[in-house]
């Protein structure tokens, strides 16, 4: 008879990056690490969001880019260095939050070259400038595989204005920023964090919950109502789909569609607020941003899984088939290694 | 004619950790980027100290641990945590700051066992609990290559009260903590970071200058004293020598002293203060830690080389030979790659 594995035995591939993720806040949580008053939103949440001063919060994230896993080799290090910035940014911008300072911690090779690590801080400071965010430190390591950029990024939000991707209400409206799909083609080394358009979101339309899409709009959204306790139905017809997505559906032989719910790294925000207050975030878009946001379903009650509502008229089941990390590369030589 | 290579062309190899931070900072600067006036100390310090609160200035600092480098594969996963939030507190430490929220990026093989992340966390926990840290976030990818693990970590310190490495005078003594030299031994996955000391110090010293010694005592000193633009004289005779170096020496043929001096990752203080305070200093020492802390040497005006006398009288000039990435590990195949 096959002994059922316990959780401490199984790999990474086979336990996957959610269940990591939900151990880890829960043994953290368990140990009071996370669980005293100063901390708003500890782990779970795009950042973690600290009292601090008396009228504003602290927000804390950092994201890795590992090559091999979120570029390839041979990308131009000016993308990769944007990017870095960019996924913090995007953190930031999902908590409604202004970014502020930034520290970078590079492991490379010692045979990259110096100009290589030029360029990939010329790319970080392009995108930190835009939004007014210093790089005030960091640390340089040798890395005997390799490249992999750590960038810890601290913000700040006013008090009870973070928006956490808790607080979605049944009938609320499903909103994202942008156009989806396809990013791979070329959108996730070069998107722009929306950081302004989230700020806008958080002062002026008071979103119930936002996240920003990592990794595909039916899997973030999937997180967002999950972390609600609601459901939702959202309209096939309704999502907007990227011009990348038109073309890289030629190549897969998948749909356009498909691609917009599916793939990750599209940096987009997905939103909900009540219903009254969609007017006023349209006519906010349409006024000071290029960025379009479009309507694409409703939170429904209970915790169903949501539906997705066919063009046709039929409905189906929702499912996330996004990126999650361990269970998503082509399965390479996975023995359990249980030292490091 | 053989062309001279332009710096940007060197692997990193031939360029070295130094002068690489050296040129990330004077970017940074030139860019405007750590310029501003909330910025108290940017790239080149142990962490950033940021104006935030009234009273209260922000430390920011990150570190990755790389295997291969900071730690050998097959490391219990429990020290590889404890290390990787160590040296982080050690960094906040010689700010004399109090470290307080962590988040924790970690790269690793799909072929982990969850088991390893479990104790990785109990590591990095039992020593963040010990010193009031929470960690509060980060994320998980998955790493082609070796194990990768970055924390970055914020803290506080009174406004004025920070203690930058670059405020030695002249005449001032030269103090460590603890007992130095050998700590690839074992210490270097075991330490207590000296946060207590650290803050001991600089509420009630008020220590000149402070550094943690991470990459050996005479590099560490050199950067202490060409940061405040001092030279320097030290004991041999004076160098407190841990039982590690000397079983270390034993292994290797080299002196135990030479080992306090040269080996990396001691993660004890280093620091200067007015010849006046050394009293009061050894007395808070005595009274409240079973640290001990020694005077070595002292400041001297100028920026010659600093001199080592030795036990026989005689002076040498202090040469740093303490650890530095893309220069100490052995050479690997090192090609120029421009492109990550």
């Amino acid at each position: 008879m096959k002994r059922t594995q316990r959780p401490s035995e199984q790999t990474l591939a086979a336990f996957g990056e959610l269940r990591l993720i939900e151990r880890i806040r829960k043994k953290a949580l368990a140990r009071g690490e996370t669980g005293e008053k100063l901390v708003v939103e500890g782990i779970g949440d795009d950042t973690a969001v600290l009292k601090w001063e008396k009228d504003w919060w602290l927000l804390l994230t950092c994201d890795t880019l590992v090559e091999g896993v979120h570029f390839v080799k041979g990308t131009a290090a000016c993308r990769v260095g944007w990017k870095a910035m960019g996924c913090n940014l995007s953190d930031i911008a999902a908590m409604g939050g202004i970014p502020l300072y930034a520290v970078v911690s590079l492991a490379c090779p010692a045979g990259t070259a110096v100009g290589g690590i030029d360029e990939m801080y010329a790319g970080m400071m392009n995108l930190a400038r835009r939004f007014g965010v210093s790089i005030v430190g960091g640390d340089t390591v040798e890395s005997p595989g390799g490249l992999c950029v750590t960038v810890a990024l601290i913000g700040k939000v006013e008090k009870n204005r973070h928006v956490a991707r808790s607080g979605a209400k049944p009938g609320d409206a499903i909103c994202v920023t942008g156009r989806l799909g396809g990013s791979l083609l070329g959108k996730h080394l070069a998107f722009i964090p929306r950081v302004e358009e989230g700020r806008a979101l958080a002062t002026k339309c008071s979103p119930s919950a936002m996240i920003d899409i990592s990794d595909g709009l039916a899997s973030d959204l999937l997180k967002l109502l999950e972390a609600s306790g609601v459901s939702a139905e959202i309209s096939e017809d309704a999502i907007p789909v990227s011009e990348d997505a038109v073309r890289f559906a030629k190549q897969t032989g998948r749909s356009p569609v498909e691609h917009a719910l599916q793939d990750g790294e599209d940096f987009e925000l997905l939103f909900t607020l009540p219903e009254e207050k969609v007017g006023r975030c349209l006519r906010l878009f349409r006024r000071s941003f290029s960025t379009p946001v479009t309507v694409i379903g409703k939170v429904k009650k209970g915790r169903k899984k949501p539906l997705l509502k066919r063009a046709e008229g039929s409905s189906v089941v929702l499912e996330g088939r996004g990126y999650e990390h361990f269970q998503s590369l082509p399965a390479a030589a996975r023995k359990v290694r249980r030292s490091v």
